[in-house]
């Protein structure tokens, strides 16, 4: 026979896995971009997404116990990609009036990165009848969503601002 | 004499040709989503995606014309790792109730990705005081939102009800 195919519970536990593996990358690469920002307020952002980060992933672990599964990441391709992408910023623009805008942007895509899949995860909780795990998750969705809006904010007033004087 | 840093009208130029190659692979990914969906409204929702894309693949070439740069894409790991996430799910999820839902959590992954730099490439565009530009991210970006509104939508009624009524 067959195997069974796999169902809407073991999808939300993979992507539980996914955003795990991913929460704890961008856990340790928040304070190298802290690190390299130029401008206070973006180093300040950075830190405090940190804190969140922690506490984000005490959520998924949380998560994982209401599933009555044990806190695992599973790698994704997609923030490895994301974060590789941010490190290249890192270097091509160091010592650059630009280096901020770029940090600020490849922050932006992490942010959304944690969006789309802490949107999808509610959702099914949502559908699976996990009604603690949902609060959770919508919990983490805000937090993301106010963090992206934090980011939009600071480039579009201080950061580019400062490239574009620097640059001038 | 050290090199000069790359300024922020160079940032926006390397960002371009990332999301120009980012378009070009989605609009090659579009045609096996929509092929692997089960759901009709889901297909339909690809496909007219992929009509989408080519609008603002056209639009980008404006943009580098704009620039009085050759359209030209530069490798994007992040997309490379989005992409790829979609590939395993539809491989993992063949036949299973769940695998609409996946598709659909694929896509709003690569729906975010584009949000993300829409929206940092359009602030770069009027910092840059690119007005033409600008108004050429800006209707791809709301598109793009729309795009990711709806896909939500779809989500929350016709396909997860799908994976849990056949998963029943």
């Amino acid at each position: 026979m067959a195997k069974e195919p796999k169902q809407l519970d073991e999808l939300f536990h993979d992507t539980l896995k996914d955003i795990y593996y991913a929460e704890k990358k961008i856990l340790s690469a928040l304070p190298k971009m802290a690190k390299a920002a130029q401008n206070e307020d973006l180093r300040a952002a950075f830190e405090k997404h940190k804190t969140e980060t922690e506490g984000q992933i005490d959520r998924l672990e949380q998560v994982f116990q209401l599933i009555e599964q044990k806190p695992q990441g599973k790698k994704c391709a997609a923030i490895e990609g994301i974060l590789e992408e941010g490190q290249e910023i890192m270097k091509e623009y160091k010592g650059s009036p630009a280096l901020d805008a770029g940090l600020l942007a490849a922050a932006q895509a992490v942010e959304h990165y944690e969006i789309a899949r802490y949107g999808t995860l509610r959702t099914w909780a949502e559908e699976l009848g996990l009604n603690q795990a949902m609060k959770l998750l919508q919990q983490t969705l805000d937090q993301e969503e106010a963090t992206d809006r934090a980011l939009t904010e600071l480039a579009e007033s201080v950061v580019n601002q400062e490239a574009q004087a620097e640059a001038a």
